[in-house]
């Protein structure tokens, strides 16, 4: 199977990577050549636009940084989706709202195309080390013939449901993980405003029944007062942004969620935008 | 020893009936007697009056609603402070602002009076089995002279730092606590209104990387839809105001704890005070 | 001149009737051609789609829900975009989002039609009395152009800038509205709260130089309990829900208006979509 | 009739100042002499203690900060309260929670002193001018009895209720104020960001339907950017956290004043807190 790839970030060039290192023909289309380039040195090949990479491969997988990247890829000027062959499987694995992914897979399906939406748990260190988690709406049939192409970039894949639902539950977790971050910087800004010995709080706080685990892979950085970015709080800011957009369709009041996204504007307004996510911990600890 | 305890509450009674099954000579007051019946028969004693527990105790124990509660048994009228001999220990487990220990640990040293703040983690489960957490402020030859009542009652002493400390880790702990159920609510609202079946968002999301390990302990309860108080909503909802005036004195902005003690506040006003906090989930999940 | 008009909700069949007392020839399109019929008594022409209302119109006036309807009555199928003659004017007085108030401008200037953004402020009455404020973003020669047809549905013109400036003052003005509306309503639940007489504490709330000038015509509806729609919730949460995507767009971050979107998310969850936005005075007050 | 005053900050001192314009014999103590000097080279006469200010005055007036610097002077060491005669008036205008207020009531009463709560509404400017407005909670002709005193000092005098309901109304009050500014602050960085010229975009704010009258005095402070203490940021925190008490007293929730209670917290950890609390525009407009 001749396998596309769109998409070459932090994320989308480890994963891609791991495709190649599993031994699968892969072509590469990207805006700026240049980001490229090591994967064109792993035997990647190279396609001039995205409806030329459309055009030779079976599958084509995108990672791209919000739903007007990915529109512009497939329906945009010289876009995928009418240059791919009948039958053939876009795996979006974006980080998109739901509705968007439901449009998506109309357009797909209306050109005979099968569509999985498959955003992904895990930032850098994961996708190196291909143990992604693979939220995944779509059709049971095409998510197992899919299975070869997950495994080869993660170690799991739930089925949350049909088309969007793998979106639906990306915006839930991501949620989560905002409001975690922000409630844990809290945490130690009243804790050491109160005089508790900052090692002896943070100790205690992670890995707690009240903290979420993921917070332990933050302790590092936190102890340092240095915030290199795994999951930059840009995309987190834009992903509450898309949480805000899900809550408004789904017509549901998300009160914390709200909060936490205007509290990431204020850290990205700050000059924060290109750090961690968890630089936000800086709004309330100097 | 002789160990004294008011308090008779849903924690107070488990934790008092624990020092009983350890065999320690226990005496007993509270407001209504009615409530220590159980505790009577097997075999505490009873003191008329919180002074008269406190000419016959070496160790005295409080578990109390809150700071006025405490400070009422204490230096209120037939306080006990006056009336226990010099030298004696004063375990305030209570959960209370930090300044509110720091004054009564000032209060006991005036008098002779040892005092540690050592509020629990853990609710109705974990008091019944004798396996709490204890959070403690003071001098650590205090705790150690009081680790046998500390084992008796809980499985674990975190001995944080000096007076008011343990009441300071246990605001960061309850507040984490408190935002963490509501964040939890919201992912449920949200996930449940782009379509994502119920059993599968929470099976998805307990034990997750993003969500506190306490959430497994209110699956039930969320499933079910019915909210039997472990730890009730009203006293998550005190906590959360103690929470607020232990920032307002460590000057500190804390952005989700502030609406989230607003969300409790609804919550408590539609009549849910004598549920579980968990029951806050109600909210925006009908 | 010729005038069409797309949009027979409560604010634009008002501003049409308008127009027709001013004795323009007016002409109108409406999806359920039923809405429009009291208008086509008073005189006003058919016309089978928005194509065909703009083949024989000279200036284009529509008044709609949102960014969507204003897309498909423009660009979508029969829309009337490519239908109105060159040098063709069409004034935009939806309540939209800045950044599509750009699109459509640039839209409409590739095709030689000139455009102005020009949302308004006041509900039904000020629509009915002819007495709305227009906020105009666009070219100024145009503004002037079309200041009769401004006079004829209202008071003033004020021309904030250049297009999408209208749009933008909107989001600003809409975004006070609802904070103001929310804030008031806490007002209100404290006082009572605290035992002031309701009568005491409208009256003294009222025309203070605390409170704004517009809630003097919510007194009514909060001393009644009865919010009949003037302007009707769920448009102010649709509002809000723009004016978060306008600050997604400009960076910035905006935590009270963003709670109270949440609030008015649960006002409409609460069934209140169809009543005054003042309705959200409910939540907090039985 | 032989008057006294306790409070020479900001508003005690002009306060006091019209009183001695106004011939009333004044008395005054302070904890730093140095803070009355003006007002003794006026005609004022100076106390050493409270009490000894009690003991020859008819009328005692209170300014003070807060809570405990009111309860300081009339309980604690030389306090006045016991040194007041029977049948004397206080008149406590310091801005303190309801709850409070009636305690102070109560402990008047019990000592035959008649007590009014009446905080004002008016910062340094209408102080000066003795333009004040009085919120005064208490018995009709206590508050009859002292209108010239008020006359004295202001311009208008709203009896609000019984003890505490003058306070109770403060609260009301400033947690308009608090929000108010805020929301005024978002507005602005809100339209500054969609690119609204500054000036063009105040002018038509200021003075609209929907923005609070007040905040007409707030606009040289903004446009210069340079926010002079009329009412120092810092106090307003206070009592935005006194609103917070007065809420849970109350038993309400307050979303929109809880998060802007924190903001005004993260504007003092800012180092703004002797600023006016106009300040907090500071957040997010640079």
């Amino acid at each position: 199977m001749k396998i596309g790839f769109i998409g070459m970030g932090i994320m989308g060039s480890r994963m891609a990577a791991n495709l190649l290192k599993n031994e699968y023909e892969l072509s590469v289309n990207i805006r700026t050549k240049d980001k490229a380039r090591s994967l064109l040195e792993m035997g990647a090949r190279w396609a001039e636009t995205p409806a030329k990479l459309g055009q030779k491969v079976d599958v084509l997988i995108t990672m791209l940084a919000d739903p007007e990247a990915v529109y512009e890829v497939t329906l945009g000027k010289d876009g995928f989706l009418e240059a791919l062959k009948p039958g053939s499987i876009w795996i979006d694995c974006s980080t998109v709202n739901p509705s968007f992914s439901e449009k998506m897979a109309s357009e797909a399906a209306g050109r005979n195309i099968r569509f999985l939406d498959a955003p992904v748990m895990g930032s850098r260190g994961p996708a190196e080390g291909g143990v992604l988690v693979f939220l995944v709406g779509g059709v049971e049939a095409v998510v197992e013939a899919c299975q070869p192409y997950f495994t080869a970039m993660g170690r799991k894949v739930i089925h949350v449901g049909n088309w969007g639902k793998g979106s639906a539950m990306k915006m839930v977790f991501n949620m989560l993980l905002g409001v975690a971050m922000q409630s844990f910087s809290e945490a130690m800004a009243l804790g050491r405003s109160l005089g508790i010995e900052p090692d002896k709080l943070i100790e205690n706080l992670i890995d707690s029944p009240v903290t979420a685990p993921f917070l332990a892979g933050k302790k590092e950085k936190i102890e340092k007062h240095q915030f290199s970015a795994d999951f930059p709080l840009k995309w987190m800011f834009k992903d509450l942004h898309l949480v805000g957009l899900s809550a408004f369709e789904g017509g549901v009041a998300l009160p914390l969620a709200g909060v936490t996204k205007e509290l990431f504007a204020l850290a990205r307004s700050n000059g924060w935008g290109a750090e961690d996510f968890s630089a936000v911990y800086k709004l309330l600890n100097r």
